[in-house]
């Protein structure tokens, strides 16, 4: 086995969910990561807690026969629900055979799925969780590179000293979470602005996701106006989605279009009230993820860019208080802001050209 | 796919567990088993019922890792408990990547873990349950057979017509089920009595066990009496037993030997004190199954054979108000009953010579 992997699994453990003795665990994997999967289960006995591996990942060959064979009006599985309350830690490792896998599933039933699924997403995001990749050839070959390139990709990624990550991302922790207004400019199209008031802002450094290497808040939810050009594409239900253009007046998305797989988008934005408003504001601030590999893991977590979920807001980003955006979906989008672009905190410039203010080079 | 994967997902699904719309199902198989995990799942959304797949058969790498890397004392898994508490429908596909996987694992740890986990396995079983096989290349390896080969034998005695099969093991129902006395002589070295009093005779055509093929029953435990030569090898823990030879006084083993592994076999009988006294005793009659390939679920079935297990007895073949033998562990034996042997049931020959009475051919 290579190293790395063991490696990885020992961050996991030790960093990303700090397992203790007698915790129930569920690693919720793809076949393809068994090799991560083996080296976890070293670690969960040397650790002394339970494992139990599922295969629910949505990429799987059975989910998708599920899926196309089922006619609608799902009933509700009382057995995950059970398995997901009697949990304390979820280990979701990314990873597959193929990347379209779900490309021919009607995006209406898995809309109507996820829907009536969604009590079971929250149940999991209420424990200690970490969604991890597992670097498949499958994965590689979506980021366009061979499997060697591509684990050391991934694994140059998540093996880092993620103390030293946290400690430079907290300074923007200490601009944006006491902040009220952002704005976001890049480029002719994308002008955005949104209020943060009373929202909290998350330090991301490897925990619920690894790698991490974002700091991440909830805009309030009526309060984004402007309109959004995400330059990079978005990889959803194993389609491509490319040049999004959103337009957000009164928090709602009003208008939308792209160029590929435009009904992909309008699904997503269907699902739900929740789906057409903004969840998440997140700033990637990982350079060691120096590439677009079409995968959000990674993606949102890129140096100059930042990235606008539409759908479920984390409850953790969201004040006392305040109101949560509530949706079946999230869906993260990427704008590029490494030229011609800025963000603006309360009506100053705390990021020019990819650059933060508590960088040198910063220039006003 | 081969379309005799989706033929044996159809009698799963509609012959062993007779699944119905949302009924909750728990698919426990190992990765190699991908195919018919996917057949399945066609037919589950066919029914309405509520799928989830786990992988927690013993010849996993990750299972491997876990018991080697645990220092002992298990603590009990709770969400497996939760889980299986609120299924309706356990599907365990047999298939391996490499049928000595658990070769290495001390039986010491094994044995523990079987222990704890005992309550899981209890609860399983309580539901209604299919235990199968898939063709993977190890198993085949297992058998000495090519992989086309073997898919050919599994298919063979699995996509069959059960309601022939269940007509023709009644005649041995109705012989064995109001029975007290039953003989099993083989050879020079077999010839052990025992009382099956009181205890149901059962007809498994293909429900619990797929291929079914049998009619077995639960011994008084105290009332096993004799010496039996088990000339098929047992597969344990990735290491096979050969030549078991084992003498019973009062239903206890009171003596042991076995050509090869004689240590696996001591550790299984030393599991706890019903590890020592029979639970079953069943009759192969399914004449499809023409080879012995290291695999219980077919070999038990053999036409010709007989088997006893040592260890835990099923409910459902222990009378109301009788003693039923408990033990974390099930162990199959077998006896080859196709030359010089004789089953008496009430000092009556019922089988001589591998023809039972209801055949033609039949020799008092």
């Amino acid at each position: 086995m290579d190293p790395r992997i063991r490696e990885h699994a020992d961050i996991i453990v030790e960093h990303s969910t700090d397992l203790q003795a007698g915790e129930n665990v569920v690693i919720d994997a793809h076949p393809v990561a068994e090799d991560l999967v083996v080296a976890l289960h070293e670690r969960i006995a040397d650790v002394g807690a339970n494992p139990l591996v599922v295969s629910e990942r949505t990429g799987t060959r059975f989910r998708r026969a599920y899926l196309r064979n089922h006619e609608g009006d799902f009933d509700f599985p009382d057995h995950q629900m059970a398995l997901y309350e009697a949990m304390d830690v979820y280990i979701a490792i990314r990873a597959s055979d193929n990347v379209s896998q779900t490309s021919d599933i009607d995006p209406e039933t898995t809309r109507e799925y996820d829907q009536v699924t969604q009590p079971i997403l929250e149940e999991r995001l209420g424990k200690t969780w970490c969604l991890t990749q597992f670097p498949a050839a499958a994965n590689a070959q979506l980021a366009e590179m061979s499997t060697e390139e591509y684990e050391s990709f991934v694994w140059d990624a998540t093996i880092r000293d993620w103390d030293e990550q946290r400690e430079f991302q907290s300074h923007m922790v200490d601009i944006l979470d006491p902040a009220s207004e952002v704005r976001i400019v890049s480029g002719e199209e994308t002008d955005v602005t949104m209020s943060v008031e009373g929202m909290t802002t998350l330090n991301d450094y490897g925990e619920a996701n690894l790698p991490g290497g974002e700091v991440f808040t909830a805009p309030v939810p009526d309060s984004v106006e402007g309109t959004v050009y995400f330059d990079k594409p978005v990889y959803q239900q194993g389609r491509e989605i490319t040049d999004v253009r959103v337009t957000f007046e009164g928090g709602r998305v009003v208008e939308h279009s792209a160029a590929k797989n435009e009904d992909v988008l309008t699904n997503i934005l269907d699902t739900d009230e929740g789906a057409r408003r903004l969840g998440e504001l997140g700033i990637g601030m990982n350079r060691g993820i120096d590439r677009f590999t079409y995968n959000m893991l990674f993606d949102e977590k890129m140096g100059d860019t930042v990235h606008m979920a539409v759908g479920r807001a984390y409850d953790d980003c969201v004040g006392e208080g305040r109101e949560k955006n509530e949706s079946a979906v999230h869906v993260d989008m990427i704008v590029d802001m490494s030229e011609d672009s800025f963000i603006e905190v309360d009506g100053e410039v705390v990021q020019r050209d990819g650059t933060f203010r508590f960088e040198d080079g910063f220039s006003q």
